[in-house]
């Protein structure tokens, strides 16, 4: 079966494909857009299936890959997408860069079903660690977050109230694949505190509007820890439902650390309690 | 005396502004180049005296201001900017747009000294806290690292074979005034080295290749940490010099973690180690 090939940048499906550049058509569509060969490969590992793969091997060459490969790489991968049952669209070079996202595209584009779950199916373990991020805008905090949510073995990450949904490209980009791996969650703030609520979740919510450290409270049961948006911090419905508010000790201006600094910080005191929960005491 | 004006884009004066976004020429000139209401506004905090301010009042309502604010803040920054005797050429739009380097400008460009200082004026206290930050590529990972140096209280951070310099306009931005705050340093791995050394620093390397976790080391005296670049982490020059390489253990997939989010976990370690060091023993 020969591949379907467009050239008219006018086509009917590659409008629609622009359509998903906007996160309300995403959202209708219930799609992620996934862009990259790096990108697509770590979708594939982490088991996800694209319906279809948008190529344009002529731009193979242009492709931002690491050092030691070469584009035969991504004809391999085209040969995988195949081999799963992925449908392959060709587009002419004219084409493809009209439906790229990113500057310097490498010719790959997939379409895959929304990445995010919904709160409902999200059960919450004994001693279960949950990252909420309340209203990040910016992709690139939000996919920082995600990684370092993945190291410290978190549990799922809910976007409350979010700027960014999950299946924006280039929050997919900046996970570097771990939007794949982890569970991730849109909701309200309200639907996310009554998920906390209902499941027993302490929260523990950073703000510099409190004298408690966040060295002091104990992350090892089960515990979500919240982040609030860029410019402003968490909101007063976030800082109102918090078991515990808590700030990070800076030394510098006022509250100078970055969203995704602070949640890598506090992330890493709660892998600490654990470990050292964990550990086995001091020898004699 | 009333401001010079200029209307055309193609007048020599905005020739050598345009040639600023060019690193090589930033770095020729000794000149860094900060672009935008709010980075002017924390430059100027800082006690930062630019020489020229290129500004387009007419692009002052498109302004990103923070919502309580209007242009009125931008005029009163021109005030300030001439009460400190900087030189205020006013663009046309057409020639502002030429020379802004973000999308959706705000009216105010300005040209300063620049804020990297030479390695050999550093000096290292008897408990110095360094950063040293090899190879990074990306101004928004740079600019975060500052912000959390700043944040921990570490004394100087230096840029080891930068990709992106501290003058890029967009490190200035992500730096949310911190590179107009603490010293900051550009020099070649084999330099930092030499001056790590020299001042008795001890060097501590962030790795996956190692069975050290990074809470195991003592932090409490002068130390420098040093993190890699994004893609390839630190090069055996650095790891070779290290005192200790340490990892953070990662639950997740391998080396998931960000290069500022690494710098963030270890950075608020030493200062975890250096606040229980300085707080009173427990009561009786």
């Amino acid at each position: 079966m020969s591949d379907l090939v467009i050239t008219s940048p006018a086509n009917p499906r590659l409008k629609a494909l622009v359509a998903l550049r906007r996160r309300r058509a995403r959202e209708e569509a219930g799609a992620t857009l996934i862009e990259g060969y790096e990108e697509l490969s770590l979708a594939l590992d982490a088991g996800v299936v694209p319906s279809t793969a948008y190529v344009c091997p002529e731009l193979f060459s242009r492709a931002g890959l690491a050092g030691a490969q070469d584009i035969g790489v991504q004809e391999d991968l085209l040969r995988v997408l195949r081999g799963r049952g992925v449908e392959i669209v060709r587009l002419s070079r004219t084409a493809f860069e009209k439906v790229a996202y990113r500057e310097g595209p490498d010719g790959l584009i997939a379409v895959a079903d929304s990445v995010a779950r919904d709160l409902a199916d999200l059960t919450a373990g004994a001693s279960d660690l949950v990252l909420v991020c309340q209203g990040v805008e910016k992709p690139g905090n939000l996919g920082a977050m995600l990684r370092t949510a993945d190291a410290a073995g978190v549990d799922a990450v809910i976007a409350a109230d979010p700027v960014t949904d999950w299946s924006n490209p280039n929050v997919v980009r900046a996970s570097k694949g771990t939007v794949f791996a982890l569970p991730v969650v849109s909701a309200t703030t309200a639907q996310t505190l009554s998920w906390l609520r209902e499941h027993d979740v302490a929260l523990v919510v950073t703000t510099p509007e409190t004298e408690v450290d966040y060295g002091d409270v104990d992350y090892t049961g089960l515990v979500a820890i919240a982040v609030g948006a860029e410019k402003h911090g968490a909101d007063d419905l976030l800082l109102g439902a918090a078991t515990h508010r808590v700030r990070i000790p800076m030394a510098g201006r006022a509250n100078s650390l970055n969203v995704a600094a602070s949640a890598a910080i506090v992330l890493y005191e709660a892998v600490r309690q654990r470990r050292a929960l964990l550990a086995p005491p001091p020898g004699p």
